[in-house]
């Protein structure tokens, strides 16, 4: 069997403590059983349509070509659009509800060549109740993708300026501040922020960091080990993003900081050279 | 290589912070390397064998026929019989302990044809000590299926009525009022009971739910987003049976419900015309 | 295409929370399709080292010769090397961090016949920044040795004496007391200790265990359902050490302990024979 696509990335906000995320990969493999299905994470917090945008985002550029299918979908079931995105001239499909999930990682791409709405029923699975589209109709629509199945046959033709735009913070400048937003925090407490490291550069090594009422002047560092043992600090992460980071420790923690808080960056003491003396917790 | 099933489809209450999956998935993939395996869910309670029942039924119809690898097995090394169990005139073989894990999924695809406890030890791996029937017992077993080895090869054959029976509750009409069970809480806080939806048929759209001292008025609608943000209704969930949600929230938080749990429903009050104002929190 | 190796075993502490294991086995696709990862566990807590190296120890001998990919890896980015180490004369090589978490695993399989640190810029990916080797690193190091890159072309050769070696604490003994320690506390409360059944043989079948300030005499026995409901007692895990548990229940929490606890054992009372009565909760 030749496969038009060999590959289903998989991410959406089902868990993994319910059977959703194995059966949806049980009908795919019902339908195209030679297609291998990869698990970016299921684990994005419940209909938090912006982290699993984000996470779809900073995943896009290391996805094997293929198809996308990315469910977190709060209007399951009401009139928001079930879809298809074709990007880079058909090198990848994605598919998921068109709620701005999608958006960010079609960014990053390059943009949507083509795109339709899933309203081809007699490739959905029928089902009592209008619940589980990950099932019915997301995942039917990938695994026939896969299989060859042209984009037009799974549903009426959008235009692709019509589907819903992603959220995503731009930070500002005010004066000698940077106003920065906290666009996830990982496992490890690492915060990455929405700053591409020139637009901190000009404050140089020495920053001081403001989230809430706690203000800490850090130092610039090129990976964690650069930092001691607990020290705080500032670095551009594996995505080319600033992060905020706690050598071995977590920074979300340390500066009580979740997803989505705002962050100030601007010039800092001189933490750079005695720098375990110079950090007490102070509020401004 | 020919193989008899290629999917292993794998559910079990080992969760994911262990080494337990990877190291049955390693054993399944040194014997039969062609084989995939697809993973249902993995955090079952543990122990908990009626969840893990209600899983796998859930699962049943979606599952590729193959082998089903399920393991809740609160009594491993006991004298529980470990077995395989034929389903569909061979279309699939279930795996796992005779504790009634197996058997609301097997009477869900219409009952056994054969069934063998696994006495053949030389298809067990030796092990030190007897507390990893997955890996020692069922995983080798599942993986000779697939290669071809016959269900009586693997040990004794037992008459399929000696199986242990899945304790699936039923609900109960008394008077006006049908005393249901939560069966299942999803991740997103939905409460599946074990209600037909032609049981509440005659209440028609406006129902009054009453879970331990908390009564609401609820509409019954087609899918969450017919109901307002935060409101709680009743619907036909994804596998046809009555579930209680609330749109974009928890209707297990919003009940204080778990599963197990019981609720009554019955005639509601003028909640489908005005919904907000007619949903005070109150006790009965 | 004919592969050197044709699976990959995969250990971390990045969580299923975020897309870091998704990434990672999306960059061995891209580079070689045709291998299979099999997850052993990502669930190990972040940073730490000593509970990844024990969990690959205790998988060593069910993998699938090939590769392991192992990444707990707190000093990434530092000073610390990447490197691959060769067993069993190239049946199987695992990559990652050279910190000690390789070196259970390792010894386990008869030791290391050849090493090389990471140094071959050509075969990493590009990146930002140096936080996310397992990206960047060893994943792309994974993959092109099941392609059959030989490993020496991957960098610099090490004798493999100077590698990190691994931290696994010992038992004492003194007088008619042995001191253990908690190795590992699984998803159901089990606690394996660093004790071999020989060095408790001689204590035959009612033992003494004191684990802080809680003392109890348990029964030795042969799996968990040879103790009532509820009973604490020491039998040979599946692992051939000497675990506590308690049946349908968590040892762990009866005894309040943690990995890395301390628990002494010695001979005990006549709890053998009337098992129920001589346990009451008391302090030492």
């Amino acid at each position: 069997m030749t496969l038009r696509y060999d590959t289903i990335s998989f991410l959406s906000d089902y868990g993994l403590g319910d059977e959703f995320v194995g059966v949806v990969k049980s009908v795919i493999r019902s339908i195209a059983p030679e297609v291998a299905v990869v698990d970016v994470t299921h684990d994005v917090a419940p209909h938090d349509v912006r982290a699993g945008g984000l996470a779809l985002a900073r995943s896009a550029q290391y996805l094997v070509p293929g198809v996308v299918l990315a469910v977190v979908d709060p209007g399951v079931g009401g009139n928001r659009r079930a879809v298809a995105v074709e990007v880079g001239d058909g090198a990848s499909v994605l598919v998921g509800p068109d709620n701005g999930l999608l958006a960010p990682a079609v960014a990053m791409v390059g943009g949507a060549s083509r795109a339709v709405e899933l309203t081809a029923e007699h490739y959905h699975l029928q089902s009592p109740g209008p619940t589980f589209a990950g099932r019915d109709v997301f995942a039917p629509a990938a695994a026939h993708l896969c299989l060859g199945t042209d984009l037009e046959d799974l549903g009426t033709p959008l235009p692709v300026h019509s589907l819903t735009p992603g959220v995503v913070p731009v930070s500002r400048v005010e004066g000698e501040r940077v106003f920065a937003e906290v666009l996830w925090v990982d496992r490890f407490g690492n915060m990455q922020l929405n700053l591409d490291p020139a637009e901190i550069e000009l404050f140089g090594p020495a920053l001081r960091l403001t989230a809430g009422d706690v203000g800490r002047n850090v130092r610039r560092v090129n990976s964690y080990s650069d930092l001691d043992s607990g020290e705080l600090g500032v670095l551009v992460d594996s995505y080319g993003l600033v992060a905020v980071a706690v050598n071995r420790g977590s920074a979300a923690l340390e500066l009580s900081c979740m997803e989505g808080d705002s962050i100030t960056v601007e010039l800092g003491g001189s933490a750079s050279t005695t720098p375990v003396q110079l950090q007490p917790k102070r509020s401004d």
